[in-house]
């Protein structure tokens, strides 16, 4: 702090740090993982479960605390998009009210998707202005996206994750035998996520995929392949989101596919899940990036074989250029006035752009719709 | 980010800044000082003020904003405690949704007291995750307190500031005239906080108070030594405040006088300001101080002729030990499981203690409210 005459300056530099660790048999009561932060014995906890991993692990979770000392609070939560809500958000925070525990050394832990990691992380961050909190996801979204950063948020007025903050949790613990409860769809929309990271940023990782992707879905990343195609996406968030934790640099390559599907997922919330939205918004701008010519007709059919070996469906009748091009628009406000939309420049690199046109939009959504219909039309195969 | 098999360390120091500046005639439409933060001509900005505030000077923010050829969404805000809801802050919310402004370079200005700055700080931090905001004092207890922090905040569920974040301003712009339109009630209310800067950390300001307390009150902070007592106020509460924005440690001694007034003001809100229970508590904490001999009588003496010669008097009616006590359990959840309750030690010095107990409180009540009455009673100050 500097004090000349009638002007103070503060200055200050804050301290964020966290670990992402693998944690398996998280709920055995032998591994003491979820509560290697914070005091216990005796302690208490406030948890959010998502509701269908309490199916399957309410009876491990009540057993883990009570051999550990730890009286616990555990509250359900629905999970899903429309779950994602003020009313959802307020609901856990009377709850939590009503279960007083220490600020500082008994965190918060949330254990299942993208949404209730989401939910759960504005929560903490707003009550008594920040309590710590732990990640535990439990969808393959939450394990290679949601989980990894420090975003919050709730939908609100209609717009997805309107309010929220930036809120660094204390841990994140992995464990992908949580993968296996997961039905097939669940584990294709975080695959979208991976195919983001690959096509504008990592071609190795694109690689895995065309080699290990279908096999490692199977078995829900259980297998050794599955577990290095989650490793090297995490470690490829990782290396995006660490610089720039608070997004002081706008232009971010992991926005990928997060432009017109912004405005896909909110007007089909019922139709689309979040990857599923950001797989269409990929396809979309490979065909962008297709008419710049920054990628080769050899590089855009990699892309679209490879969705179709996951066997990867693209919802393509929900595109409109209309409800993209507000999207769009929408993110030019939340991008400070500028587009600053990432294509890829060749596979696995990245460019920004800032003159994307309604018409170009409309362009690539026939082209696309063409070449679905083509891939989905047994004479045109022939 | 350190990556050794399956572990990631994320560490990140975020940079935060800002200053508080001197800007006398804030709304003469000659001084840029409250565009000087982002984009002008054209620009928009979304601007919330207190209803009495506007009373003064809506024309001239009108004007203002006009001449600077800006356009404002101008929200007007009721102020007062009553009005830290949060439905005062979602209608804010909607209010700015319903006003596009870019996320980085369009700040929202906050311009009333500190339920207001506290109210809209929220606001900018929830909103996309923050927005900028600036903040412009026109309280005294906003001036001296409120506005030269980064703490946020809104009641829920019955408890002052439940939720709230730590949103750093991107400025603070002081322009002591707005303190003429002031009640005298609400004077003397910042008055209480800068007695506990006095008391607890700063003789020298103690000192100032004795000789030109009384002077500056009557005019409202605007003479010469009204503006030095200000600036003291300020930078000590930047002294306390800058190395430890984010409350990493939770013994402070800015929270004396902060530890029995939060259940006075929550249980009597109709009745009481803030700086009313603060000084209350204050009164309290002054006699635990001197029945522990941290304080000897001449010292007690000073602060209550301090305090009578400011023309404050004393509510003890609210006084009362279980709801005190209740308090205090609520500060030590907050305070991570201690009481971590400051008290003067010696006058300018400050202790922690841990160990008060409602005997203790009772005793004090009781020492308070027979000291007090003895100042009313005409026939014993014969």
């Amino acid at each position: 702090m500097t004090h000349a005459a009638t002007r103070w300056h503060v200055s200050h530099r804050r301290r964020i740090e966290y670990d992402i660790l693998s944690a398996p048999d998280l709920l055995d009561p032998g591994n003491p993982a979820l509560l290697s932060s914070g005091r216990s014995n005796p302690g208490r906890r406030f948890v959010v479960v998502d509701e269908h991993v309490a199916q399957h692990c309410s009876a491990a979770l009540d057993t883990y605390f009570a051999q550990h000392g730890i009286e616990a609070r555990i509250v359900r939560f629905p999970g899903g998009e429309a779950a994602k809500t003020m009313d959802a958000w307020l609901g856990i925070l009377h709850e939590l009210d009503a279960f007083p525990i220490h600020r500082r050394d008994e965190p918060i832990i949330a254990i299942g998707g993208g949404v209730l990691t989401d939910v759960v992380g504005f929560v903490a961050s707003s009550y008594r202005r920040g309590m710590p909190h732990i990640k535990v996801p439990t969808t393959l979204m939450g394990y290679v996206d949601a989980s990894v950063g420090i975003k919050t948020g709730v939908n609100f007025n209609r717009h997805k994750n309107r309010l929220g903050s930036f809120e660094a949790p204390r841990q994140v613990l992995l464990d992908r035998a949580f993968l296996t409860t997961l039905p097939h769809r669940h584990i294709l929309n975080g695959v979208c996520e991976i195919i983001k990271l690959a096509v504008i940023k990592d071609v190795a990782l694109f690689e895995q995929l065309e080699q290990h992707g279908t096999d490692s879905i199977a078995s829900c990343f259980q297998s050794d392949h599955g577990g290095r195609i989650l490793d090297r996406a995490i470690s490829g968030m990782l290396e995006e989101l660490q610089p720039n934790l608070f997004e002081n640099e706008l232009a971010r390559n992991v926005d990928f596919g997060h432009t017109f599907s912004y405005g896909l997922e909110t007007h089909h919330e019922e139709r689309l899940l979040h990857g599923e939205a950001v797989l269409l918004d990929i396809a979309v701008s490979v065909l962008i990036a297709r008419r710049r010519g920054l990628l080769d007709a050899v590089e855009v059919e990699r892309v679209f074989a490879l969705i179709a070996a996951l066997g990867i469906t693209l919802d393509t009748g929900v595109l409109d250029t209309d409800l993209m091009w507000h999207s769009l628009l929408d993110r030019i406000e939340h991008r400070n006035g500028w587009q600053r939309v990432p294509l890829p420049d060749g596979l696995g690199h990245c460019v920004f752009v800032n003159d994307i046109n309604p018409a170009e939009i409309t362009a690539s959504i026939e082209s696309l719709i063409a070449r679905t219909s083509r891939q989905h039309d047994p004479v045109l195969e022939c």
